[in-house]
């Protein structure tokens, strides 16, 4: 399991000529990073005297980021499995028609898991995007920074996770799949801009204010 | 050392109430994985039949983006080292007036060093991101969404570990130097945002023409 190495030894293997962890992995991992600062957001402001008007609201941000933190943090590994299965299909014997046909086949069901993997990715980081306009507007204004820096790692990483849909999507033999997972995914990118820049003009905005 | 925990704990840490790690190495580590991806990038070139042409820019821009990886990696855990050390001035007495002017001197010793600490991840973000559009200019087709992948990523870090010295530099006694570092600091923010997008565009546009 990828999440059970070091940050260090994660860093040289995306640095390596190795075709996983890349992107994909990336993609899933700053995301995840990113739904775990609404966290801490939450957890701070939780534990602050005189912000208990925002508790239970903070505890609702809380349980939805930390359940998208799970869940992205477990796509680290999922996009390697969904491109091992595409590396995998595309070496299939291909000598015969009829080797040609489960070829063809078995590389088809890889790109649907392959498109899938990064959507999902996208659709779970559009979330933390929206999550992280609550923690802007009712954290902790010391830690507000963090939600800055949180709602800046679920933009990227949806944008980073929308390139791996691009790039498989167009080869999928389902047009109506693709062309419906192409659909969401603008609407998941035109929306994640538009929120992920005002959240961050209201971080920037907090951020004068913050006591010294 | 952070660098030394695996994903899983570090995220859990990050989530958690606990202040570092936070957005600063957070930043660190986004930007340690957007150079990571340029020397993916170059490492998959390189080892590309056909490719040869551009071997040696390849491993130029691989050298200077590790050595970025190695600096950005470092930052993880000397953004820890440069937070505790200002929330430590923090807490020195304060009772006599000698108590109050040696507290007011480490506070403002601690306050450089968290503001040249991601004043440093801006600079290297911004070299990785001048390096990306070597890479994404040049780069085997077949990864070169890894490289959009990477220059997101470091344009994310270089925004977050803004967010860092915009907190900081308006606390510093010494205002030439705060000057300064908001002057740099706005440079390589325009930079960043216009060399980014045009290297992202970069990307989209090969994207489009990768081998199926």
């Amino acid at each position: 399991m990828m999440t059970e190495t070091t940050l260090e030894d994660f860093l040289s293997a995306l640095a390596s000529r190795a075709p996983t962890p890349g992107g994909g992995s990336a993609a899933a991992l700053i995301g995840a990073m990113g739904a775990g600062l609404i966290s801490m957001v939450c957890n701070v402001t939780l534990g602050k005297k005189g912000m208990e008007e925002v508790a239970a609201e903070m505890r609702t941000v809380c349980a939805e980021s930390e359940s998208l933190r799970v869940r992205l943090t477990s796509m680290i590994d999922a996009d390697i499995a969904a491109f091992d299965g595409l590396m995998s299909a595309y070496r299939l014997p291909k000598g015969t028609d009829a080797e040609k046909a489960q070829r063809s086949a078995a590389i088809q069901q890889s790109l649907v898991a392959a498109t899938q993997t990064p959507l999902g990715c996208a659709r779970a980081c559009a979330e933390v995007i929206k999550l992280s306009q609550r923690a802007a507007q009712h954290g902790y204004s010391g830690v507000i920074s963090d939600a800055g820096v949180g709602v800046l790692a679920a933009q990227t990483a949806l944008r980073s996770a929308a390139l791996n849909v691009q790039i498989n999507a167009p080869l999928l033999a389902d047009r109506a799949f693709a062309a419906q997972a192409s659909a969401e995914l603008e609407e998941l990118l035109a929306q994640g801009a538009r929120t992920s820049e005002a959240v961050f003009a209201l971080v920037r905005s907090r951020l004068v204010q913050a006591p010294v």
